[in-house]
């Protein structure tokens, strides 16, 4: 059974075409002809969400953790709008979205229809192509040619794209046959800037202060290698995030616990002649200042895509991947002899020696918490964080290197945290935990609605009663105007896990999180929620006085 | 204590100029300027919501029953995309919103900074006016000017408006002074057209069948007054809905149970020569069907702001309001002898006598659900109803005349039904009544996150497990993708209501309903919830035996 419509047929076939196999829908009337199509392609895999929300920031889930687009269809009017958080995420963390949106016919908007908005273009600022398609015989080839180039556009750039395709009624009518378009991909012949590695291994070989930054990162055995290998250079100094996903012994694996409390003296000593960065979005804010304030001489973005001038000093886009970057300049590198990498290598053992007194006697706060739940989350596994707290406070720990970490940092946003966490623990073969804040938790409450969470995901909500960020960066407590900011609540998720199936736990203190952790990972026959209180009002005072510890 | 921020002072001066007197503030870091600002004006009364999504349709909420303009504030990133549903309703609804963003200086935007989006103009589609300030002091008249023109087009066309307020760091230093700008309002010298009374009396006086309808209306006495009128008029028919709050014996106050069935002899019968419209959107789909089909020879739509041209055959766009209009046009007019009331109205009369006849006997259902309640609601309520479903079968029935009955008609999303409930009923002095299906209940969940609901506030819950519109509506049962249009789900909302604190009580048989409704209203210490699970297996036959008794 197949939509009559010619539009959706298009939009079915090349769907085919490209290959994508995964589709959320959300229900409506007017998405119809695709709802029917999609949901009877034995190829392609349905899931059905109800908020539009949720249901794209769970698509987004599973394309960040598959890197191949998943489309997202809903009905016409202000479902559309609700995909928009999700949207921006992905233009932001080149996470390929498909966005397809069944519209009225142009005649019927603006004209006091229901649920007739206008749909052209509506997400301009944040999307890479938009086809607004034309329900018209004499437009199929105008139609084909758009949506041939949206996809396309979606795979090559890596992000969000938008299909907007108007149904005149009827809508219901169905067919046997699902007709087959003649798609052919445009080759693609890429424009690349000749590297000059010769050139710029002069710069490389006679800087005896190189810093590598790298911001959001898969996994990836060959990068992992390039780390290592860069690591050998006593002249390089490798930073890395939890979310960099790349590991060294040798890495600053914790930023803003090396360059807390560093003087202006300190900062020269750190300031770089040659900043390397590759990788999404850096966390450090801390790090951003410093590299804005104390700029090197030469920075270097390696990047696929984005050329993105984060310290306002870039002297060099290119256009590589770091490892195809690497391996073309090797012949011309070479180690420089010089203090920096073990000069700061022994400041961070000294730090992470501070870390431990503290975090030995440190009292039940989130801080510890984190500490202890880090230790118990099981080899291999994938780890969803939300924004804000949680995910600073994260970048204090050494992570376990087998972990994959990850956060919605394209816009930093709390609005759809769970529900991208769901939709990746569903897309991997890992066991997921999602380590959560408490205000990220209840936002994104829908995400729980959801029949496809596995068994063995596990959500921790580090519940501080309100947002414990704004406790923690200067500012807030200095206004009379706190309880805005930190819009303090009694909320408990006890009757979210009740309403949506989860089991649910609790704790109080050390003691009772370590004793419950132990059987937290346990097979278990539904999925989990284990819900950590913790003390508001000394969370932020054990968090500075770790800081004036190191 | 006031922001030191200059943008942050002229927003609030603004405000206080404009009388601008209720704002709903979002938790964020970028907005503290506002943020303090705001909830330190003592004549203005601030809210906190946490959930972006849900906190604009509170404010959509309060403005719809204040007619006044209510600000929501937030900060940079995703947090303002999330405001988007609500605006586009607030658009085709044409109610007053101002929407202020704290956003990151525009330096910081697309250099991968954390919540920093290109805010600019995001909302460019369904916004009557952008303003795009800039921080710098040299752009003071700009700014000033901006500012001042954003809220007169807010206040004038009474619709959304956008702010776009970047702050650069420090944002959170504090003076004692507010400073006071001069704003001017503009003086507003309407181009009127003069419109020719007498000419278009001709067309009036000469018509023997004229049909008046009415959309979307406030209560307003004079034109209760102007109905009344109308209706004494022998050539002239009056149809409402539910939410015209308009209300006379003579009005068809249901037009589906008159039209359904008609043949096209009864449709030509029916076909008026003149069509008169006011009002907002329209909620039944059959009577913009026929007058598409079977169009007047003239089509007058009187409005002060839109031109809509919804039955594709306006003649006449009259911009004024219906009273004033037909105080001009009075002294013109003379009532025609005419059959077409007549013929009408003993039409509805038989119809309403099997409509009696038929429910009398009905089983439970979501139909014999609805006539129960509102036979209880008690006098002078306020009614809210959400989408899809509700305010379909609340169309069937005649409602009490003391009645206000609202419903998000601009975009009829599900989106943000509760929420704007919740605004309205804080916004009155009313005891409300907030009607609503399960999908658009659970959809917007967030809207109970909300510290400002009045304990008189009542929510009925008609809970059929799923999208009782899927079953309803002819297509989606004819197809094997059923699940997807219906999305079934087993969620009650007996969680949510302890999770935040709403007394709970449901029924599941006529009988209870009765029984239940009996003390539903009595005066509580917190708001309550009515959960009516009714039988989804059969409430779309009760439906389609309803009109085929007709």
């Amino acid at each position: 059974m197949y939509p009559k419509k010619q539009l959706a047929q298009l939009v079915l076939s090349a769907c085919q075409y490209y290959n994508i196999d995964k589709v959320v829908i959300s229900p409506g009337s007017r998405n119809a002809p695709l709802t029917i199509g999609f949901s009877n392609l034995k190829e392609i895999e349905t899931f059905s969400i109800v908020d539009e929300r949720a249901a794209a920031f769970f698509a987004l889930g599973i394309a960040q953790q598959t890197k191949r687009p998943v489309a997202i269809v809903c009905t016409s009017g202000s479902a559309l709008l609700n995909y928009y958080p999700a949207i921006a995420e992905a233009f932001y963390s080149n996470i390929p979205l498909i966005v397809i949106s069944a519209d009225r016919p142009k005649y019927l908007i603006d004209v006091g229809d229901g649920q007739a908005i206008r749909q052209e273009n509506v997400f301009e600022n944040h999307i890479l192509h938009s086809a607004n398609l034309i329900e018209d015989v004499n437009e199929l080839n105008f139609n084909k040619r758009e949506v041939a180039k949206v996809i396309e556009i979606c795979v090559n750039q890596s992000g969000p794209v938008h299909i907007n395709v108007p149904f005149d009624e009827p809508i219901y009518k169905t067919t046997e046959v699902l007709e087959s378009f003649d798609f052919k991909s445009t080759s693609i012949h890429e424009y690349k800037k000749e590297i000059n590695y010769r050139e710029l291994s002069k710069v490389w070989n006679s800087a005896k202060k190189k810093l590598v930054l790298v911001g959001v990162h898969h996994k990836c055995p060959k990068t992992q290698e390039l780390i290592n290998r860069l690591n050998e250079d006593p002249s390089v100094l490798v930073m890395t995030e939890t979310t960099s996903n790349l590991h060294n012994d040798k890495n600053i694996n914790s930023i803003d616990k090396l360059i807390s409390k560093l003087q202006d003296s300190d900062f020269k000593e750190l300031q770089p002649e040659l900043l390397v960065t590759f990788g999404g979005m850096v966390v450090s804010k801390r790090i951003k200042q410093f590299l804005r304030n104390y700029q090197p001489k030469h920075h270097w973005h390696i990047d696929k895509q984005t050329k993105m001038d984060t310290y306002f000093c870039l002297s060099e886009f290119i256009g590589e991947s770091p490892v195809e970057f690497f391996e073309g300049i090797r012949e011309y590198l070479k180690d420089t002899d010089s203090d920096y990498q073990k000069n700061w290598l022994l400041e961070k053992k000294r730090r992470n020696e501070c870390h431990k007194v503290y975090l030995d006697s440190a009292s039940y706060s989130d801080l510890k918490a984190v500490e202890r739940i880090l230790k118990v989350i099981p080899e291999n596994s994938q780890v969803q964080v939300s924004n804000s707290s949680l995910i600073r406070y994260m970048q204090l720990f050494d992570v376990n290197p087998s972990f994959s970490v990850f956060c919605n940092r394209g816009t930093s946003g709390i609005d759809g945290s769970t529900s991208t966490a769901i939709g990746a623990a569903y897309a991997v073969d890992q066991s997921t935990t999602f380590l959560t804040g408490d205000l990220s938790f209840f936002y994104d409450s829908n995400a729980l609605w959801n029949s496809y969470v596995p068994k063995d995901f596990r959500i921790i909500i580090i519940n501080n009663s309100g947002g414990g960020i704004f406790k923690i960066i200067p500012g807030p407590k200095s206004t009379n105007a706190l309880q805005y900011f930190e819009t303090p609540h009694q909320l408990t998720a006890n009757h979210l896990a009740k309403m949506f199936n989860f089991e649910y736990f609790s704790v109080t203190s050390t003691e009772e999180l370590d004793e419950n952790l132990k059987s937290f990972y346990h097979k278990s026959e539904r999925p989990r929620i284990l819900e950590v209180f913790t003390p508001s009002e000394i969370n932020d005072q054990i968090l500075t006085a770790y800081f004036n510890s190191l």
